[in-house]
């Protein structure tokens, strides 16, 4: 064991849970008793049976996002049952806390099954103003949230695709303008198809980006290529619009940007070397797709990194808690991509001008006051 | 709307909220990141993986009990609908921290449907280290709890059921004791043989308390009476053991004790002087079966209700808190009869033996030194 893992393993055992359900009121009188609980707690369910939307003022609702995983893609180890997922849920809900003041809270949910997976998340949505999904391996996890934003009246957002897409265009945003490239004329390279890797596409297409070629562990992904999944040929359709086939090194030629969501290792220098002026994201945790300095050393202008030990940390945690935050402040019923843009833009935006360059082109990772920018621009698009 | 229930709303209003969730620990740094989230926090999930014994340990999962609702029978009120049996889950969880420092959530779950509810709780079973299930209407509330302790390896407890049930057999140990009557041979008679009517007459049974005769609208239940419903009839056949038939008044004549979980006003002064020194409990909330001056009109030695502007408050607050955290100390895998006569006993012998009076039966509802106590007893009593 590492020393990482031997001082978390200890942390745990010491915390006995990094998240708490404390009272927001003291019962010390009969008359607190009466007033939060019986009789007067009556009155507020009158209310909120009468008005649906009175749940939102009278609970805990408006400010209570679920964190609900089945625990079958947890960070690089797979599939590891239920309870085991609990430790990255509970942290993920502390970052919401402490990042977005957002109340966040975990539930494991023990299915491979879909159909149960989304009935049990729709039956309780009612207790919440937010559903995050986390770590439900692709291509499940696609379906699960496509059938979850039809049934829940709240925001449903698979944190994995969208959270991982939002952080990285607001990279790229920066990465074009310290690089002088010209906005939907790069060409970009992906590697990795699972869920992060097709809502990254999918994001920077629809921003206008430029042409985007996304590759998997058999190479270029193009309209009609033999053994794409559903979700595959959708991406397929609106990217890679000339049809390139091959490898990641034979499509990397000439490419402005490569992002990597997949392995490490896959990249060289003499790869980067081929491309044009190269921005690097070498995304996959917690070891790149090419390290910051052999990307250097291919020519790389902008090198990225999930890593806090290098610039340009990647990092959802930027995203998350402001995205959430944003929605429930105005009582969003969804999530929708005008929001995520605005996410996008509005990190990016955190970065002064006069400070941008290649070793800055994205706020920290520890940076509080990102959230709440990215809140109230997220709240600004909500369509009212 | 009365006073109460307008300076409730407005309470409601002002803390959006009665519960939140937050954090145990800070995220001030990158090394912070990295032992609470990734790549730290891999560990204890692997640790989960290996052992799952492990996820009491490395998670909140030990302090963390569900309050589960499908607000099928919420107060009074009746089936008002998922979202507005909220307030009351969330005046639940309050009370668990301030009274037990038990973490509760309150889950409100959308469905009528029993396979449904069963389901989804025993899928999110493995996120808590308790079940406490709250307002579901009888005869739905037998089914599901008792296929949930099947299904569940955490307690499940119906708190309506058996968190009255204990609390009555509480304050009938003291009532006993003051009258000088005879533990065995009492006779008992309960109005109302609804979910907590059915419990304390299974309960006081079991304890040898004496004959239970338990009445519903059509009377005294008997074995083999019509229109009993399977959870009726299992009840049937411990009590009544003479098969006395007849009206509540009928058969009140001679018992030593009434119960009422029922309505206000089905018990008049003259019934009340029909019986043997009777200790009455009015326990139908807001307004009792009887009001206590009359009851003592009637002759009644000891009057108990539920309310907290006369003496003896019969109220759940003493169990409940306190019976979840000792099974939760001592991680039992269930709350079995045993753990919950071990929780009466403890909370009547919380009023000193030289204190004892008709007035002074029953701890009030507001000592929070109860829930140690009764935590105490109760982990004494899990079978390891």
């Amino acid at each position: 064991m590492d020393e990482t893992s031997a001082k978390s393993l200890r942390l745990h055992e010491e915390l006995q849970g990094k998240i708490e359900v404390v009272s927001r009121a003291k019962a010390e009188t009969n008359e607190d008793l009466a007033l939060l609980y019986t009789p007067g707690v009556a009155e507020p369910c009158r209310q909120i049976q009468a008005d649906y939307g009175k749940s939102w003022e009278l609970t805990r609702r408006s400010h209570l996002v679920a964190v609900i995983t089945n625990s079958t893609a947890v960070l690089g180890l797979g599939d590891i049952g239920a309870a085991a997922g609990m430790p990255v849920m509970e942290g993920k809900c502390l970052l919401f806390k402490e990042f977005g003041d957002v109340d966040a809270f975990p539930i494991c949910v023990d299915t491979h099954d879909t159909d149960e997976l989304v009935r049990t998340v729709q039956l309780i949505s009612k207790s919440f103003g937010g559903i995050n999904l986390e770590d439900i391996a692709a291509p499940q996890c696609f379906e699960v949230e496509d059938r979850l934003k039809e049934l829940c009246d709240v925001p449903v957002f698979h944190d994995d695709q969208h959270g991982t897409a939002i952080v990285t265009a607001a990279g790229l945003l920066n990465a074009v303008k310290v690089t002088g490239k010209k906005m939907g004329e790069l060409k970009i390279v992906m590697s990795g198809a699972g869920a992060a890797g097709l809502a990254i596409a999918t994001l920077l297409t629809h921003m206008g980006f430029g042409n985007v070629i996304l590759c998997d562990r058999k190479g270029a992904i193009y309209e009609g290529r033999d053994g794409l999944n559903p979700y595959k040929e959708r991406v397929a359709k609106i990217t890679n619009k000339d049809h390139e086939a091959g490898s990641l090194a034979d499509v990397l030629v000439g490419a402005d940007a490569f992002l990597g969501v997949s392995k490490p290792g896959l990249v060289t220098p003499q790869m980067v070397s081929t491309m044009n002026d190269g921005i690097v994201f070498a995304m996959a945790n917690p070891t790149p797709e090419i390290m910051p300095d052999e990307a250097k050393a291919g020519g790389a202008k902008v090198v990225a990194t999930g890593r806090s030990d290098f610039p340009n940390q990647i990092n959802n945690v930027l995203v998350f808690p402001g995205i959430f935050k944003g929605a429930l402040a105005a009582r969003a019923p969804q999530i929708t991509e005008e929001m995520e843009i605005a996410a996008a833009e509005a990190i990016a935006s955190l970065v002064p001008e006069d400070k941008l360059s290649p070793d800055f082109i994205i706020p920290s990772a520890l940076d509080k006051t990102v959230a709440d920018v990215v809140a109230k621009a997220v709240a600004d698009r909500v369509k009212r």
